[in-house]
């Protein structure tokens, strides 16, 4: 019989786990021929008789097991890092070759869900000091694959998400890189919002490339947008994703970000931190402290960053969903009706990264690369050497062909967007894995709106998601018109709403 | 094909989860003809094909599937508990109908390890009011079965452990009971101890006794030594055990102990609280600490608790292991060889509830109770009453085949045991599972030994345990004789040890 378990798993009889006295989760060590693997132990009652030993698939491959055979367990003592997590628990700061320990051990698979767990929310409770956060930036690295891409600095952005249609990436890679700056953007596919950088790219051209490849565009042209995962940069953080996933929080943010611009190589470094109501970042308060870390661990790392707070009270342009932001970045870098607060944002963020190369007025080149269509020409470059079609319009980008309009039952201003909300209907509607998904607006904040006007479009590939996704929109609303200007900021005691909720995007 | 679970979990195909928008450990509700289910998802990528649904023998039980058919499966939110825990991870303090929603979602298996494991660490790191104390107790009662023993008071005791060889309930229960005070006593089987009451008391009579049985027992007798875990006493506390014991902490102490005594139906209940370097509590400060929360959370619960710190230095009496244990306590009460330590314990604990009942000097009275031949006649009743022989002798009671003395190198005394490595090595032996395994100790701390003394003597079952035993024996001493008396207590930097290990028995 055959099991899937993504930790190498044994399952023992109840008898023969406490002949060896063995717990559950606790270690066995299983010896066949001079095949030798540790394995977490699961105990049954049932399923597996005495004498019975069952392996997960991992462990099979492992022993090069491959039909039922006689084999020898034992029991066999916990991981050293399981040591130090218990010594973190306990309230101590962790040494480098501790946190380095915990890492590889995360990595090789040999901690259990709830000893990672006991990680995470330790280090969400006694938050990691500087040095700690050093030490696993450092281990992170270390347990990564890296690219190699020659002695140019590199340069490189990055957003800690919370913006439902956040397109930046693909306007910041080419305008940069048309100055012969070199940027190898990795990204993430989303995780809890509607779309990552990689689902939005992945509609233009491909992004799953291996390391070499990666390699090679980046040589040629400069810039690259990529999905991360296909390479395997922070293989541990993924791993603490899963975990973090469930309770909302994010403990990792500052080693995990820095470890995987290191994996990249970069050198000059840009955080665009959207600060408000809905994201991680609530505060310029907060944004401070946060830019204090990043900064400090750059400079540990030996990376230059600068944070900028960015507006993320309304989804980013006008699409939310892969093929309609891909749709939207592709015309905005061809200048046919480009989305004017992208452009300012993609402008904000490539310009920190022209002056950090000596450029005067980076904000000013960017907008000039982008209107003279050099970042553009750049964009076909980086597209062509992906592998993808460079002369492909944003009306070959499929979108879903189930639509509904969306219309205004009153005349007013657009005067919140709920982009929590935002980010559920589009997934609703299908976004990530439908790829045509997704929500296009026609009104944004403080625009005026007559009553009967579409204030926004939705888009499914499949019907029965349209129809979720409309159910769904009866019971809250996404954004809002009214007459008059509300002064009223918050009341107190708050309304109820769910406090622990952010997108979880990195 | 079958896979069992401690949960109820499905496993799906990758696509297909992605499909429902689902991630690895949230829920999904499963629907087949009228029965529903929500189960934690599992993802797959071999062996669970897209359109199938693998479902743990608990889920087709749940949903009474007994073939491979059709079901549907729909996203399911996650238990509203969920969000609770989020809360205290957040620095919240629980009210008392969340924590009730936390304990009753983990007694019906719906929380997952790791949300579990997050709860638990929440309250290791951040310990628990003494209202959320109140309320945890409080919800675990209400989750569990009780005893019904009618409407005399009930007398109680409980050792929250960490000394090798405790078996003083076994003297206690009869003591108390033979002055006609009601003691039903429920005992833990061994966690990381070689013996726990109820593998100790099972060489002598059966414990594992039905609910109604006991209360029959106890109403003939006025005393009972069984086995909580039999009858379901506070279910949760066993699924907490499982998290905290590979990390070696216990934040439930107070209202695992306090809700299984009140299930129960104690009204007066004395706690021994062993104290010293290898304990949970290590000095007199921490012992009036913890004894101030159990004695708070006794009056809000309507129990009278008094603490008493014990020597905990050396194995209690001679016999280690659950048969040498029970020939220990059995000729102890018969008044024949008995151990004067345990003795002197059991007289101190009866007599602390003896004085509860209004009785004057009670450890006076323990004692002539003792060597009157009372507690053991009342033990025989207690006996017969749980299905055993009354009439049992030290000698009826099997104990290991191989038999390894072990001789003192040097004359001196003894001046240390190492009460953790007297629990590994009895262990090592085969206990708890191999009930005549064990260590018995010719002396004692400051006893007088010449050169070539039994200083004590192995047991084992089985000839590889006792092997292995033997060879642990070469790395580590468990005890230690000397010339001459030693004034240095401790040095600094001390040397390294395991500071996270203590004996987990509840």
């Amino acid at each position: 019989m055959n099991f899937e378990a993504h930790k190498p798993i044994v399952m023992l009889n109840k008898e023969d786990a406490a002949e060896l006295d063995l717990m559950p989760l606790e270690r066995v060590l299983l010896r066949y021929g001079k095949k030798e693997c540790i394995a977490i132990v699961n105990i049954s009652k049932t399923t597996v008789k005495e004498g019975e030993i069952l392996l997960s698939i991992n462990v099979q491959n492992e022993l090069c097991i491959k039909k039922p055979s006689i084999i020898t367990a034992l029991p066999a003592s916990p991981p050293k890092s399981l040591d130090f997590i218990k010594k973190r628990l306990n309230g101590t700061e962790l040494t480098k070759s501790e946190i380095l320990s915990i890492i590889q051990d995360t990595v090789d698979n040999k901690l259990s869900d709830i000893e990672l767990t006991a990680f995470v929310i330790s280090l969400e409770h006694f938050p990691m000091s500087i040095d700690e956060a050093t030490y696993l930036s450092q281990a992170m690295i270390k347990t990564s694959r890296r690219l190699k891409l020659g002695k140019g600095a590199i340069y490189d952005k990055h957003s800690i998400g919370g913006v439902p249609g956040d397109k930046t990436s693909i306007l910041v890679v080419p305008i940069v890189a048309s100055f012969g700056l070199t940027i190898p953007k990795t990204s993430s596919r989303a995780i809890t919002s509607p779309a990552g950088t990689a689902d939005r790219f992945e509609c233009i051209a491909p992004v799953e490339l291996e390391i070499h490849e990666i390699e090679k565009v980046v040589k040629k042209t400069k810039g690259c947008l990529v999905w991360g995962g296909a390479v395997d940069l922070a293989p541990a953080d993924d791993m603490f994703i899963k975990i973090e996933y469930p309770f909302s929080i994010d403990p990792f943010l500052l080693p995990s970000v820095m470890s995987k611009k290191k994996a990249a190589g970069a050198k000059y470094l840009v955080i665009d931190i959207p600060t408000g109501d809905e994201t991680k970042v609530k505060s310029i308060k907060e944004f401070n402290k946060l830019s204090r870390g990043f900064i400090e661990l750059g400079k540990r790392l030996g990376i230059e960053v600068r944070t900028l707070s960015t507006y993320a009270d309304q989804p980013l342009g006008h699409a939310v969903g892969p093929a309609l932001e891909a749709r939207e970045a592709l015309s905005t870098l061809m200048w046919k009706r480009p989305s004017i607060d992208l452009v300012e944002k993609a402008c904000a963020v490539a310009g920190v990264l022209l002056e950090f190369a000596g450029h005067k007025n980076g904000k000013k080149l960017a907008m000039h690369s982008l209107e003279s269509g050099k970042a553009y020409r750049k964009m076909k470059e980086i597209i062509k050497a992906q592998g993808g079609n460079p002369d492909i319009k944003p009306s070959d980008i499929k979108v879903g062909k189930h639509v509904v309009k969306v219309k205004s039952k009153s005349s007013g201003i657009v005067e919140w967007f709920d982009t929590k909300a935002v980010a559920e209907i589009a997934r609703e509607l299908g976004a990530p894995k439908d790829k045509g998904a997704g929500i296009y607006f026609h009104k944004k904040l403080r625009e005026n709106v007559k009553k009967g006007d579409t204030i926004f479009e939705l888009y499914a590939e499949k019907r029965h998601k349209m129809k979720r996704a409309l159910s769904a929109l009866k019971k809250k609303d996404i954004m809002n018109v009214d007459t008059k200007f509300d002064m009223v900021l918050e009341t107190y005691p708050e309304e109820t709403r769910d406090r622990y909720y952010f997108i979880l995007e990195r």
